[in-house]
């Protein structure tokens, strides 16, 4: 996949964590070849960096890294670490070309959790950075709990993994607590004072992941940090089809991606991961495209571009006219037009009102074979 | 409830419409006696205005309303109108005390779906407010596709609304086209062309409902349009609990409402509306609070500050540390002395190991009983 900003024609990458933060969710655990299939759809799409685990973990989590690396797949896999030496040895003994090393950095985490400073914070991390990048890695440098840190310890680590070697920032909103201006402010702050390369990785734990990961390529991120259908902790992460349609009909960014297989991919994870997606979800979710309001379906079909951004087709999804309680005259004429029957204006009202009841008494929509056996009985009335 | 923004003490009203867009979803049909006990709730928790349908469906839709403004309740009860005389005469007759007047505003609307001009929908909307306001209804205009629409027409359309003694004007972002910054920008200028109370109404077609209606509100939007859950069509609307907790949490208002019933309410519009959360469900999922992962359970054991905003009392729900795949030694310890067994660092290393064989084998997190059975085999084998 490739994704460029139109008017400037620059890069910008998509990295992809379903396999690690997705995994870390409460509950999930794919197998080892499920992890497999994963990468290479996700390869096969094009994402630019698959994070695909923490070799620190041992066992089987490791031997899923090894023979992910073993495919030989065009995207680069990073690996997970601590910043901690041993485990970017356990990185490297599993073949990653990359490393992602994590290091909290607000206060409330050094002083909460670590029960550390600022000063080891830093020193930590150097350490950790030039062990990898003597090893020959791509090291990206994770800021944990950043959203809360203080801004100008962020330009300090950020300046001082830069001279170390590092290769990119990621820039984690781990408890979710950003809201989109504010982000941009930010992440064009830390850019302006560091010019480095800087990776949104945003979690959804008041709704705003999405809004937040491109808000921060707004304000000049390079990379975008996602996972397929959102999967992460606690409200997951941003979701990797929502972020790329969006750039592609939102922002208007040049998203040459084949952006057909999100239904596969987005199906494929669901099952692996146990947890079956809502009928709603954006993008993906199968009611996107069911119009089943008068209003909507009678627009729908007289124009999709009424209340279709895009066509269904373009994320492996149908157009469905669904009929039930919210059904008007146009979609119920329409629906009977696919069995050949050419209702009067008459017809369809009567039938409409025996549709509106049958709907409310059964709490859903109707299948087609009902409409044919209310319309049946309808005929049937009128000829006694 | 009341919201208010803290430095100038400014009221924001909230407006929910699960029982109007949110019934509009394909698939969704609320019972009567559902619909009224929805009503008690959102008016108890403190909403300001209910949408709560549709008058000219009539029949049952006509009956539910009818019962609902007979319980008296403390919020302003709304009727949704296409911009027609019949359509509220309806509403006059359910009793609602104010509407939503409807009118496509964007010319792909006005030329696709009315087939009709500019002139003609200034026209008829002016007609229809002239006749809810001569039978003294509280009157919102929504402009329906507002996000495509043209903006000077825009100023024009609410201009000549304000004129005709309309109260607010609803900005619909109908097909969820919008990104926050955009739309906060958007509503700043049609703030200053018209000084009127503008309404966000956002769809999550992009994932982005909740964080562009949050950023309209920034711009200059009074009223913020929400549903439970976020129920609506296709990907839903802003989620009621979404916006609320956002606008305390994040954007630090002052929100005065009782939030702990937030997992009440959207359990009971679960149920009814037979559209599961998923357990990653923003706000009210079950999985919201529950920490698997080494690093996070250790974080939150040590103090909850590190990886959670708020309590999660305060939205109905608890905190849970899973025991599974990525779990560390520190939650192990921790769950064990649930049990009153306080594990050797030895034990809690072999036992982390059986922990996570079982995880990956079942393919979840396991049962308190799973870990004692695990604890029991573990001493019965030192003892051989």
């Amino acid at each position: 996949m490739a994704v460029y900003e139109r008017a400037t024609g620059k890069k910008i990458y998509v990295v992809d964590t379903t396999l690690r933060d997705g995994e870390q969710t409460a509950g999930v655990v794919f197998a080892n070849h499920e992890k497999i299939i994963i990468a290479e759809m996700l390869s096969e799409l094009g994402v630019d960096q698959l994070e695909v685990g923490i070799p620190a973990m041992g066992g089987d989590e490791k031997e899923a890294i090894k023979a992910i690396v073993k495919r030989g797949l065009k995207s680069s896999i990073m690996a997970w670490n601590r910043g901690v030496i041993s485990d970017i040895e356990q990185s490297i003994d599993c073949g990653a070309d990359a490393v992602a090393i994590s290091m909290s950095v607000s206060d409330i985490h050094i002083q909460h959790k670590l029960q550390k400073s600022r000063e080891w914070v830093l020193e930590n991390m150097v350490k950790a950075v030039e062990f990898a990048k003597k090893n020959g890695l791509y090291v990206s440098v994770n800021g944990e709990d950043a959203s809360r840190a203080d801004n100008e310890f962020l330009v300090q680590f950020i300046n001082t993994a830069k001279q170390a070697g590092a290769d990119r920032f990621r820039y984690c909103d781990t408890i979710g607590i950003m809201h989109p201006l504010k982000i941009q402010e930010e992440i064009k702050y830390l850019k302006d004072n560091t010019n480095f390369d800087i990776e949104m990785h945003t979690h959804n734990d008041f709704g705003m992941a999405t809004a937040n990961a491109l808000a921060g390529l707004m304000g000049g991120a390079t990379h975008l940090g996602v996972t397929v259908n959102g999967l992460g902790e606690r409200a997951g992460n941003a979701a990797l089809e929502e972020v790329l349609m969006a750039l592609k009909y939102v922002y208007d960014y040049n998203v040459t991606v084949d952006t057909r297989k999100f239904k596969e991919v987005s199906e494929y994870v669901s099952k692996a991961s146990g947890r079956e997606l809502p009928a709603w979800k954006a993008i993906v979710g199968s009611n996107m495209f069911a119009h089943e309001s008068g209003i909507h379906a009678d627009g729908a079909i007289k124009n999709p571009l009424n209340y279709e951004v895009y066509d269904p087709s373009e994320v492996g999804l149908e157009r469905q006219i669904v009929i039930g309680k919210h059904s008007g005259k146009a979609a119920i004429v329409n629906k009977f037009l696919e069995y050949n029957v050419d209702l009067s204006p008459k017809d369809a009202d009567e039938l409409l009102v025996k549709v509106r009841e049958l709907a409310v008494k059964l709490k859903r929509t109707l299948f087609d074979k009902e409409l044919v056996q209310l319309y049946n009985e309808h005929e049937k009335n009128k000829s006694v």
